[in-house]
Order: C-alpha cells, then structure tokens, then sequence
C-alpha cells in the first residue's frame, strides 16, 4: 500500500517552512522530503536540514542523471526534489512531506496522481507583502520581485487540490494533517482491511 | 457556491444514527436531512426527527411524482431521500448531511459528484453483529438477515469515497468532521476567494 504524499505549496513567505516544521514534529509519520538548492544558505539554515545545497554545475549534473523528480528555477537559482527518498518511502507504505515551489508542484501531480497538493497563502496579497518584510532578509527590489512571482504564480491556484489559508499558524497545520488523514482514508489505501471484512462477513451470506 | 454534501453511510449496526446525531450538534453548519420511510417507528424515534414516516401507498406516491432524489427497499420497508430540501440548501450554500442506505450512497454519487460518501464501519464483523445484538431491538432471525445484507453490501465499500472505521466514536465523528472541512477547502468552492486574492496580486505583476 502507498503511503500519501503530501505537498505543501505556495507563494514565497507563505509560511510554508515553518508550516512544514510544526508538522513533522507534531506528526511523526511524515518522512520530511529535503529539496535540493544551487541557492546559498540564509543565515541559520542548515544542510540536510533546510535543503542539500550545491552548486549549479552539479545541480545540472543531477537533472542529466534524472536523480531528480522535479526541478524548477526560481529567482535565478535551481530547487529540486531527490527521487529516491520520496519513492522509496512511499512504497514502503510511509506518509512523504514536500515543500516545493509553485511550478514544481505541478510536475509532482503528474508523476504522483494520487499525491495531495496543498496550495498555503496568507489571507490577503497586503498580508504577503507584509510577511515578506518582517523576514528582514531581502531587500525591496527582492520583495517587489517575488510579489511578482506571486502574482504570476496565483493563476495556478485553481489546479491544486486544496487551498489552505495560513492565518492563524496552529488551524493552518492541523487543517494540511487533516487533509492527510482524510487520504489515509481512501478506499485504495484500505485494501486490507476491505478484503479482512470482507471475508469475514463472506460466512453470513445467505 | 456549493456547500457539501456529506452522505454517512455503511452496514445496519454501523452506528451511523448515534454518528449523524454527535455531528450535527456539535457542528451547527450541518443542515440533516431527513430521510422518509415507509417502516414503522423503533420505539423513541420520532416523526421529523429520526424520519418522516408513511405507508408504503404515500411513498410510492412520492416516487412517482418525482419528490425522492433516491429511494431504496431495505428489508422490506421503503428509505428514501426528498429532493426539495437538499437541493435549496447546497444551492444557498449550506452543507448537508444525509444518512443513507448503502444502495442510495450510489444513486447520490451519481446525482451530486460533487459529494462525498463515506462508509461506516466496525473494525470486525463480529463487532457489527455483537452490536446488532445489544441494540435489542431486533430477532435472530432479524439479525442474521442484516448479517447477510452486510455481506453482499460490502461489495460496494471500494466505491466510496472514505472508510471511516467506527471504533472510538469521538474520533470517527471527528474524521467524518475533518473530511467535510477538507472538502471545503477545495479550489471550486473558494472560487472567491482566489479571484478577490489574484485581483490584489495583479498591481505587483511586472
């Protein structure tokens, strides 16, 4: 049985890190599912944590041996997901988490239909902007240039299969476990446990 | 906007009534809808509440006129599901709740795609005859008929949308809760939202 993945979306300071942060310490069933980067490290970010960082000649080296399920440049610089964890993990039958960029998440729904793709966005653009300054770590011809991106980006939301909006953090996160638990629950996830009943009931037949 | 139409369904013994019941009164935006039958009354259920009851004539009256958006015999008595109620409320926006038969859940799917159907059940067959028992309302033979209804109808399980086991009834009434809150976060009933959130983004686009 496959387990589910699911992809956690949206714009850029969405809160999609520490959404995904809160989740994988409160649920220990998601396998957290680390992107790759050609991107340089934001202070207090950490390797094999936040992302595999490398450089781009070697990013492009993954993307030639097709180690990657996904890649995407965003703001000049490549993210990518490694493929062996994810498809590893899922056919184990284990839960797989992702944070991915807007344009990745597309590729991920094709090679993973059964995967749930969760687009995170604050509650109006006033709040994104907001959110992109309180960060303190880019400046304003950045910030413009990524509310952009999400302008560019927000014509894609449709195509996802949930919308979440992130405004009070604790109801954001229980509302994607919520979403993920409700996969666990789809038929084709209970196999088993459908035929089990299914035999049982078999002696009752009339 | 479409609210949800959420339909709890699953084998006789299931506790689908105690479900539906613990659901709708914690969770005010559950409008019930209220199944009318041709049976006659298990001793505390009420005309309105539990069903509208009436005679097998009046009920085929109802069928003929086109009043049930699905109906069904069920050992010997007639369920069915006026049309009127459900149609106005989902329209204006409302979720709604419907018990069902496991023949209906079908019949629904097929007349609102949109819905979701959920399947209840005890972790065993010998739970779900053990509580057929204490219910006490019924014979042995009674008893070994809904058995062997339960059997031919747990063909039909991999159709629905979900399978809720009902082993803890707290947490199966709040996974019924979660599915319907998930299916409100989908992109097509949040048409609105994306397109008031895309309009503030647009004086960003470069």
């Amino acid at each position: 049985m496959q387990g589910v993945l699911t992809v956690i979306s949206g714009f850029s300071g969405a809160g999609k890190g520490t959404i995904v942060k809160k989740l994988v310490e409160k649920y220990t069933d998601y396998n957290l599912s680390i992107s790759m980067t050609s991107r340089k490290p934001r202070e207090g970010e950490r390797e094999g944590v936040d992302y595999f960082y490398t450089d781009r000649e070697n990013f492009e080296k993954a993307i030639a041996d097709g180690m990657l399920i996904e890649y995407n440049e965003y703001n000049g610089n490549y993210y990518g997901t490694p493929r062996k964890y994810v498809e590893d993990k899922l056919n184990s039958g284990s839960n797989v988490l992702l944070e991915i960029e807007v344009n990745g998440a597309k590729n991920i729904k094709r090679l993973f239909p059964d995967s749930v793709i969760i687009f995170i966005t604050p509650p109006t653009a006033d709040e994104l902007e907001m959110r992109l300054r309180k960060r303190g770590t880019e400046n304003e011809e950045t910030i413009m240039k990524r509310m952009a991106i999400s302008a560019k980006e927000s014509a894609e939301i449709a195509n996802y299969d949930y919308i979440v909006v992130n405004d009070d953090l604790y109801k954001c996160v229980e509302d994607i476990r919520h979403i993920t638990e409700s996969a666990m629950d789809q038929p084709h996830r209970m196999t088993e446990f459908i035929t089990g009943l299914q035999n049982q009931l078999a002696k009752y037949a009339q």
